[in-house]
C-alpha cells in the first residue's frame, strides 16, 4: 500500500456542501499514541475551526484522535454561532467514535462568511466513518481540494537502523498566485515514534523552509492549518539530537517543499512556476521583503504571463521594496542565467532575443543580488493571468 | 480661453516615441518670474528625469522657464547613460530657447528600461516650441497620456477682491488599479502670484488628500511627479496665513482631487470606482494600513470586479493588516450604506439580494468601522479585470 502510515486510517464522504456527487468531507483517525502538532493561520479573523482546533490541540494534550474536514465552506466570519456549529461536528463525530468532542480537530476550507451547514456535515460523518481504511491517501488528497486542479500528496519512505519510517502528507491550496490569500491546509503523518517538543521543532523548521516561502505568517488566510501526526507504530524512535533526528527533519522538510511547490504549480490561473532567490541582503528580512515586493506586483506579475522581459517592471519593485539607503548601481538580476540587468541597468551583454528565450520556459528562476551583505532568501510564486481573474471573478457566482 | 492660465504656454509635438501620428511630447512654457514647486517619487530606482528635474528645481532656485514631457519612453533603469541623455534633451531645448539647461525640468513616461531615443526628441523639441500657445491645454492632455483611456483636465477659477486667478491642470496615470505601481504625472499652474514656502506648503498639504490617497511615498513608480507653478500674471497675490491662502488651499485641494479620481477612474481595465473609508481606529496611519490591505487584495478587487459581495474576503484583508489585538468582533462593514458585516460576522439584518443590489452600482463606497478610536482614512482605487491583465501582459508586445 504506498502512501499507508501505519496507524493512520482515512475515510471520505460526500456531505453535499460542494455539489452533489463531490468529495468533501474527510476524516482522518490517529491511532490512540499518536502525537500531533500543528500551525495554524495568524489572521485576526481566524476562522472558527481555527480557533476550535487550537483548543482541542492544547485538550487533548497533543494526542487528537480525529481530524474532521469539510471543504465547500470555510466556517469563517461566521461569529459566534460558527464556534458553536464547528463544535457540534466535533461532538457528532465523539459520540460516533466513542470519543470526547475534543479529540477532534476540526479544520475547513471555502467560502468565507457563510453558515456551516452543520446537518449535512453532520449526516455524512457515519458514511466517512465506516470508510476508514489506511489506503484512502489519494482519495482524501482529492476530497480536501477546492478551485485547486489536481491533489497534493508526497509521499518519503526513510531507512532508521535497518527499519523503515514513512512520511506521507496532502495539501490544498490554489489562490497561491497572490500568496497568503487563500486557505492552505496540509496534512502530514508518520508512523515513526517522535516526542512532542522534537516534533514540534520539526514541523517549525519544515515551514518556515516550505510552506511560508510561498506565504507568510502575518499575512495568512482565515483558515490556513498545517498538521504533523506521528503515530510511532512503525517502532521507529527519532531521538532529539541524533543523527536520525537530522536525517528525518531533511526528508519531511522536502516532502513539505515538494507540497508547497505542488500548490505554487497549481496556483490559481498559474502559467509559471517562477522561483525568487534574493541574494547579497543586508539580512534574511530585508531579503524577503525585495522577493515578496516583486512576487506580488501585479505589473511583474502580468509581465511573467506574457513571457515578456519587462525587467524595468522588477527594478522598478526592487527600488519600492523600502530598502534604507539602496545602492541601485549594485543591483543585478538575472532570469534562468541570463543576466538581463547589472549596475542598476540593462546588461551590456543582454539582448531581447536573450530575454525572450528565457521567459519563454514556464520554469523561470529569477535570481536578484543586492551586493549589500551575505544573507539570501527564497520564494516561489506564479505569474498574473486571466484565468486568475476568472476564477476568482466566478468562484460564488 | 477655457482653463488658459496667464504666463503658461503649451506646445505639443510627435517626436515619433510612440507610434507616428501619435502626440509623444509636451513642452509647457512658463513665464520669467513663475515659480515651480514638485513633488517627485520616493522610488530608489528613481528615473534619471527625476534625478534631473530635482536638480534643476534647485539650481533655478524654483524658477524653470520650462517643462519638457515626453511618453513612450521612461527612461528609467537607464543608468548614466539616462542621465545624460535627460540632459542632452534640456540643454537643445536651452539652446532653442536660449536659456540654461538648467532652466529646463525633463518628465519622462513609458516603457521602462529601453534607452531614450534621444534624436527623436531633439528633432521635435522646435516643433514644440514653435507650438507654445496658452490655449493648448486641451490637447496637452492628451499628449501626456500612455494606457489612459481618455485625457485627466480640470480647471477653476478663485475670486480674491474682486480679481479673478485660475488653477488648471492635468495629469495622467492609468495604472491605479494596483496603486503606485505606474507612473502618475500632474502639472498644475496658477497665475496668482505665491511665494515658494507657501506654493511647497500648499503643494504637499494637497498631494496628502489627493494623489496620496491612490499612492503612498514609499511605494511609487520610478517617475511620478507633480508640479505646482505660479505666475502672478493675474496680479493676485496670496498671502500666506490669509483667508485667501485657505480658499486657495481649498481650491487646489478639491481640483487635485479630481485629478487624483479622474485617474483611478481610468485605472487600467477599471469597471468600479471604489472609495475605501476605515473609520475608528487608533491612528489614521493603522486605518490607511487596512484601506491599502482592502485595496490591494488580488481577491477583494476580483470581486468587486465581479460584483460579488464576498464580503468575507474583506473581513479577511482587515483581518491580515496587521492591528495589534484587533478585536474582530467590534469590526463592521458596509457597502454603499447597505450593513453588510457587523461583530466581525455577516449583519442579521444582510441579505444576499441587499449585498447584490449594492455591488451592481459602478461607484462603491465601502465603509469600514474598527471601534478602536476616533482617527479615520480614505483610499481611492478599482477592481481587478480581465482587461487589467490584458493591458498589462501586452502592453510591449
Amino acid at each position: 500500500m504506498r502512501y499507508a502510515v501505519a496507524g493512520v486510517r482515512l475515510g471520505v464522504a460526500q456531505a453535499g456542501i460542494k455539489k452533489a456527487g463531490k468529495d468533501d468531507l474527510l476524516l482522518i483517525a490517529l491511532s490512540e499514541n499518536a502525537q500531533t502538532v500543528a500551525v495554524f493561520t495568524q489572521n485576526a479573523f481566524c476562522a472558527a475551526p481555527v480557533s476550535l482546533a487550537r483548543e482541542h490541540l492544547a485538550l487533548s494534550h497533543g494526542q487528537p484522535r480525529y481530524l474532521l474536514i469539510n471543504t465547500g465552506n470555510a466556517n469563517a466570519g461566521t461569529g459566534e454561532a460558527g464556534i458553536a456549529n464547528a463544535l457540534s461536528c466535533c461532538a457528532a463525530l465523539g459520540v460516533r467514535a466513542a470519543v470526547a468532542a475534543t479529540a477532534v480537530l476540526p479544520f475547513s476550507t471555502g467560502v468565507i462568511g457563510e453558515p456551516l451547514p452543520v446537518e449535512r456535515v453532520e449526516s455524512a460523518i457515519p458514511a466517512a466513518f465506516d470508510a476508514l481504511q489506511p489506503d484512502q491517501w489519494e482519495r482524501a488528497a482529492g476530497a480536501i481540494l477546492t478551485t485547486d486542479t489536481r491533489p497534493k500528496l508526497r509521499t518519503t519512505t526513510l531507512e532508521v537502523d535497518g527499519r523503515a519510517c514513512v512520511i506521507t502528507g496532502i495539501a490544498k491550496g490554489a489562490g497561491m498566485i497572490c500568496p497568503n490569500l487563500a486557505t492552505m491546509l496540509a496534512f502530514i503523518a508518520t508512523d515513526a515514534a517522535i516526542s512532542a517538543p522534537l516534533l514540534e521543532e520539526l514541523l517549525r523548521n519544515a515551514v518556515a523552509k516550505s510552506f511560508n516561502r510561498v506565504t507568510v505568517d502575518g499575512d495568512t488566510s482565515t483558515n490556513d492549518a498545517v498538521t504533523l501526526s506521528a503515530t510511532g507504530e512503525s517502532g521507529v524512535v527519532i531521538e532529539p539530537g541524533s543523527r536520525h533526528a537530522s536525517d528525518f527533519s531533511r526528508a519531511l522538510e522536502t516532502l513539505m517543499i515538494e507540497l508547497a511547490q505542488d500548490i505554487v504549480r497549481d496556483g490559481e490561473g498559474a502559467t509559471k512556476f517562477v522561483e525568487i532567490h534574493v541574494v547579497g541582503g543586508e539580512s534574511e528580512a530585508a531579503c524577503d521583503q525585495v522577493a515578496r515586493t516583486i512576487a506580488h506586483s501585479p505589473l511583474v506579475k502580468t509581465a511573467l504571463f506574457a513571457s515578456d522581459p519587462n525587467w524595468g517592471r522588477i527594478l522598478a519593485a526592487i527600488g519600492r521594496a523600502g530598502l534604507e539607503g539602496l545602492d541601485t548601481e549594485a543591483v543585478s538580476i538575472e532570469i534562468n542565467g541570463v543576466v538581463i540587468a547589472e549596475r542598476g541597468a540593462r546588461a551590456p551583454s543582454y539582448t531581447e532575443a536573450l530575454g525572450q528565450q528565457a521567459m519563454d520556459e514556464d520554469e523561470l528562476r529569477l535570481r536578484v543580488s543586492l551586493q549589500r551583505g551575505a544573507a539570501e532568501s527564497l520564494l516561489w510564486t506564479t505569474d498574473l493571468s486571466y484565468d486568475y481573474v476568472k476564477i476568482n471573478a466566478e468562484y460564488r457566482t
